[in-house]
């Protein structure tokens, strides 16, 4: 029961082939590629004699197996020259992904001067003299670290430091593309909790925020709520508070479509990690009073031994009956299940039993916890992690214009009063006359998104009404214009 | 004794002044302006109407006192009315120096999908498999921690890491400026020694090198020296390595120019912190042999009592005579003074008693063991730190070209070859036809600086000759063009 992959630009390759220029030559390439499961992209012409020609054929696969295997369709083809197999994936990370900008131009010595000595040494006894000054005259005011000690990376697991780079780079990248926020990558070869703990307290002078990333749970808790009381930045770990926000304001909507009410509905979330309890306490907090948690122990519940806190709290405080037997048992009547847990524990059978008008989030990741073509034919909505299906809950969503309130508005904490107005914020994006059961979060492309929720933030912050159409981003002090008249 | 400062544009101030528009009234602006000190350096008019003009006046001063001073001139002008002093140093700093770029677009989802989920995945699982591939597949290869405790920052001391970031910021600055190098600053909120060994040791994975800045000595010597044990990257404390680096190559020029030898010359080094100590060892391994050290305590000599451990390593091999008198007496003969100290311990009555033909470098900052008007009377060649005189020692010219050439060579530790090699190639950048007095070492925005200290370097690590006509940057592997024909 495995899900069929799609190609996706995730695995897209290039391949450079030299074929005899006949005139079905080229339509023979694209039809091999096109039998062999790959999607042909883009296809462009290198080089060509009056018998030859030589191009470079570019196509998404499913995964490099699959890349593998078309390749070797079309070295079987007869006139057929394979001469290189570039990974666009592989190439795009040649160097990594960011880099460190200077915004002064250090063109002469005047610049020198005021930049660096003699000059700066003026700015850091202003700093010394008064330490708030910090957030004026150094970067601190939009920048975030993105730490992890790489011991949960995406599905991937225990995957290392230097392994885990690459998602922490794009996370940076993903920062200042959507948030305008300068994100750096703090990897940690540590994975001790005290230690975890004193090197992210001694780095946070240069940082406005901390952004927790990939750290294993239980681990992940402990950390989190030792930062928040030593730090006066606001720590968020987005695996769990970015996807508790993205998966309440996909469920505010969802439940709009099907007309269900936060109170009324009877959830099950497989999967107890950092993510699922998260989400649990936001939709707890927001009113969800019918909760199972289902973990690999099974259902979590009264009585269980060997329960690791946090999951001895969600034992406590979820799963009214006190239900103990397998997951198609949980969500046999339940109107919302929420998967953020591993492969194909349902079948669309499984998903047949819910409730009417069922709410499906199925968001392991590469693959759900049920086949999404399989939960369409019974949930009215299904909604994954996934960019090539319909309503894909993606973290993207939040974590931008969280930090970018957080630090416009100078914040010390990140809240549970937060994570609910970014919820609503993004939920809002979503017009009434907009919403379907294909249509239940915005795209992470909407430019509508991010201004929304660091506005919802921001209000908080400053404890002010949450603005009902999201202001721009607020002017900032350093480009006021001076005043330039009498 | 204290040394007249001179107007720099690291105190250049923007005054807007509204005046009767007569016809001599600005000049009357600007003649106020320098009778107070003060060098004109912009005049903008920003509005007028048929009676008055509103201009912005920018002039360097020599410190906020001596700018407060031209300020309170032009105010008891008749008919001029200051409307507000802008610090061009401090509007430079709002909201800080550097920024982190994405080198990727992510315009569309095909480009996400490649730089974040699912493609990066990938990415991660072919360095958690080959952890060699981090070199080339994230932003280790040209990526440097500034790191600094804030315990020794500049001349103010121990001002912490907050107050450090402007200083740390613009050393990231000139590194991508003059090296082309991703350098991020690391400020750290502890001055425990085993606390930053253990935080550099865990935040390494991400980084090429490790630049350690403004940490006081003699605590900056153990850091280093376990750090050269624990880490398989390179690990460069500036203020000595680089400091020493930049001294070696301004006295090998300077000997050229008064026609002396290493091994021959006796010199006087004041100051026995991070940078004498280097200095001193760097020019022992050039083949000086007659050095006295002299710090606080007086000249370094055996027999002293309650030295620290580098300070005693300097006693027992340096002071040939176990001269034990004061400061003006050890230098008396000598043939080379090198000040890393304190302002104004001598005058030029001291340096008149120094060899034929004195070298003296006197790199206090910002003022200087000797004022160097003084100095020049008496030595043959005078050198300082300031940028407003001739032949300026300055790190600049060693760490961007020092880095840059490990980088490029996957260097796994910085070596006293690379020292010796750098300051080779920097003396060298100078022909001997360009050398004088005035001009010992080569201008900081001399483009031909940073490759030949980067080719000198590469050299050493990759065991071949030093380059005589150092090379541009070697192509990177990135950049090798693909095969583009049959």
């Amino acid at each position: 029961m495995v899900t069929t992959r799609l190609p996706s630009a995730g695995f897209s390759i290039t391949i450079r082939i030299a074929v005899t220029a006949d005139a079905s030559s080229i339509g023979r390439l694209t039809t091999c590629v096109g039998e062999a499961g790959a999607i042909v992209t883009a296809l462009d012409v290198v080089d060509s004699d009056p018998t030859r020609v030589l191009v470079d054929l570019t196509c998404d696969t499913a995964d490099a197996a699959h890349a593998d295997q078309v390749v070797k369709q079309l070295e079987e083809q007869d006139g057929v020259d394979v001469r290189k197999v570039s990974d666009r994936t592989f190439l795009l990370h040649l160097g990594g992904k960011i880099e460190v900008s200077s915004k002064v131009a250090l063109r002469n010595r005047d610049e020198l001067s005021r930049a660096y000595t003699p000059g700066v040494a003026r700015v850091c006894m202003a700093i010394a003299e008064n330490p708030a000054d910090a957030r004026r005259l150094t970067i601190k005011r939009n920048t975030v670290a993105v730490v992890s000690d790489g011991s949960a990376v995406l599905g991937l697991g225990n995957i290392g430091p230097a392994a885990a780079m690459p998602v922490m780079e794009g996370k940076a990248a993903l920062f200042k593309r959507f948030g305008g926020v300068d994100a750096w990558p703090v990897v940690l070869d540590t994975q001790d909790t005290d230690e975890i703990v004193a090197i992210v307290k001694a780095i946070a002078p240069a940082y406005g925020g901390i952004n927790l990333e990939d750290i294993a749970a239980p681990r992940c808790f402990e950390i989190e709520a030792r930062l928040k009381e030593l730090l006066d930045i606001p720590v968020f770990h987005d695996d769990q508070h970015g996807t508790a926000i993205c998966v309440l304001a996909a469920l505010t909507n969802a439940l709009r479509v099907v007309g269900k009410q936060m109170q009324d509905v009877k959830v099950v979330v497989s999967g107890a990690g950092a993510a699922g309890t998260a989400i649990m306490k936001l939709l707890m907090r927001q009113g969800v009073g019918d909760i199972i948690a289902y973990d690999r122990k099974g259902a979590l519940h009264r009585g269980m031994p060997d329960l690791n806190e946090s999951m001895q709290w969600l034992a406590d405080h979820t799963n009214k009956e006190n239900y103990s037997g397998d997951l198609p048992g949980a969500i046999a009547g339940a109107d919302v299940f929420i998967g953020v847990s591993a492969p194909n524990l349902l079948t669309g059978d499984d998903i047949a039993r819910m409730a009417e008008k069922s709410i499906v989030f199925a968001m392991a990741n590469p693959d759900p916890e049920v086949d999404p073509r399989e939960a369409r034919k019974h949930a009215a909505i299904v909604a994954t992690g996934r960019s090539d299906q319909p309503n894909q809950i993606n973290n993207v969503l939040a974590f931008p214009g969280v930090f970018r309130g957080m630090l416009d508005a100078a914040a010390e904490e990140f809240t549970e009063e937060m994570a609910l107005a970014a919820a609503r914020a993004i939920a809002d994006v979503v017009g009434e006359d907009k919403l379907n059961p294909t249509v239940i979060v915005p795209s992470v492309f909407d430019p509508r998104v991010t201004p929304a929720v660091a506005a919802a933030i921001r209000a908080v912050v400053k404890g002010g009404p949450i603005p009902a159409n999201p202001a721009a981003l607020p002017e900032s002090e350093l480009d006021k214009a001076p005043e330039t008249t009498f």
